[in-house]
């Protein structure tokens, strides 16, 4: 049986200062679960519902902790209002350095919205981006939103915190591409073969410092008469052009 | 002061069936609702707080009723969890009839999820893509979740329901392109001046009945390996580069 402090433990998880103290997240989710558990992140403890458990046992290392919790429980265990069958205790895997000389990097600046941020690091794993940089103030890739729009992408992707002023300084740098509303037209910007694709926050934009020290300003054309676009779309419309 | 009348009338808007029979639907927020009294919408009354309605007195019509009512009655006038400070009653304007010769036609079959709806009116937008036809089982256009991810597109792209397997079927019909996962890669297809670009479920895709009605199948094609891409991701990609 689960005890009140595994209870506890689990919900102390919902923040990002107690996944970075103990470094380790709950994914949930019947889906995300079974993907976690073929993939080489390091589960801990999976609770679920008889039934899940009855049809994912084979899968189930014998290492990884298996507790059958009631359906009441489970939605203790859960940050999100859909109904889950399954709830995995998962090491955060420790974050690797930026490798961007001769690889594309989507670097994220002040991104606030979970799903936004997760449909990101799903179109980075569509495009075959092997890494994503992202500034302390974007949301924190273990929240158990972005974990679900991810779906399971959040295992291929790092996402790397990283002072993105500091890095955009580094001498000899590799080039630099920062949506704006002012750059040059994506449809004549050729195939990217490397470097850093600059992403802003969903209402301000990149910062003026961020693009001031950008090589290029790119820009998606508006034809119609929309405000904005939203901050996963402009990312997926700039990939389409950028990295196919 | 509302009556208890008015409070059910407009809770009734929030069901498809409702906003059928009476021909109306509500818009919430402070800012969509700014938006429709600057526009052409029919909007028949405001239902907002005394700051707002103090703030935004000279914007109103005096043919529209207005009411002040206090954020304990918004909450009850509201479908969404977001706190408002206004919420308006508007009537749905009759649908045009789809002019397919010479312009760009955006088709959705069963797009099932407010979030991406209101995504991809707000897409069709930006890319000047003046009209969006439907399937009789997308979601309707007029939920509160659609109209607030719309942005104010809501407004300039009309959403027509329409039977799509018919209209296809219309001889002399101008292309179609739909988007599947193994036809042309988009990097290799033209600019398009007239045509019918296709979007499918968000799980299921197109039906084959609709893809093997279509002139042209196209492809964003996959580089790493994420399972599939958000339906409104994969619609602004796709405008991203048949559009521009």
């Amino acid at each position: 049986m689960i005890s009140k402090a595994q209870i506890k433990y689990i919900q102390s998880l919902q923040h990002k200062k107690y996944r970075q103290k103990f470094g380790q997240f709950v994914a949930e989710g019947d889906k995300i679960v079974q993907e976690l558990l073929q993939g080489t992140y390091g589960v801990k403890a999976v609770y679920a519902t008889k039934t899940w458990l009855e049809a994912q046992a084979p899968m189930i290392q014998r290492s990884i902790e298996v507790l059958e919790v009631d359906e009441a429980v489970l939605k203790q265990l859960s940050s999100l209002s859909t109904p889950n069958q399954a709830v995995a205790l998962v090491d955060i895997p420790p974050a690797p350095q930026p490798l961007l000389q001769g690889h594309i990097t989507l670097a994220l600046e002040a991104i606030r919205d979970p799903g936004n941020m997760g449909t990101i690091i799903r179109i980075a794993d569509w495009f075959g981006v092997r890494q994503i940089i992202c500034t302390p103030d974007c949301v924190d890739a273990y929240n158990a939103k972005t974990i679900q729009a991810t779906m399971g992408s959040i295992m291929r992707v790092p996402v790397i915190e990283t002072d993105l002023v500091a890095l955009l300084k580094t001498p000899g740098q590799v080039a630099s591409y920062a949506a704006t509303l002012h750059g040059n037209n994506i449809a004549n910007t050729k195939k990217l073969q490397e470097g850093i694709i600059l992403i802003g926050n969903e209402s301000r934009g990149l910062s003026e410092e961020v693009i001031a020290l950008s090589t290029h300003q790119i820009t998606i054309p508006r034809i119609g008469q929309a405000e904005s676009l939203n901050a996963a779309v402009a990312t997926g419309i700039i990939c389409g052009r950028l990295l196919i």
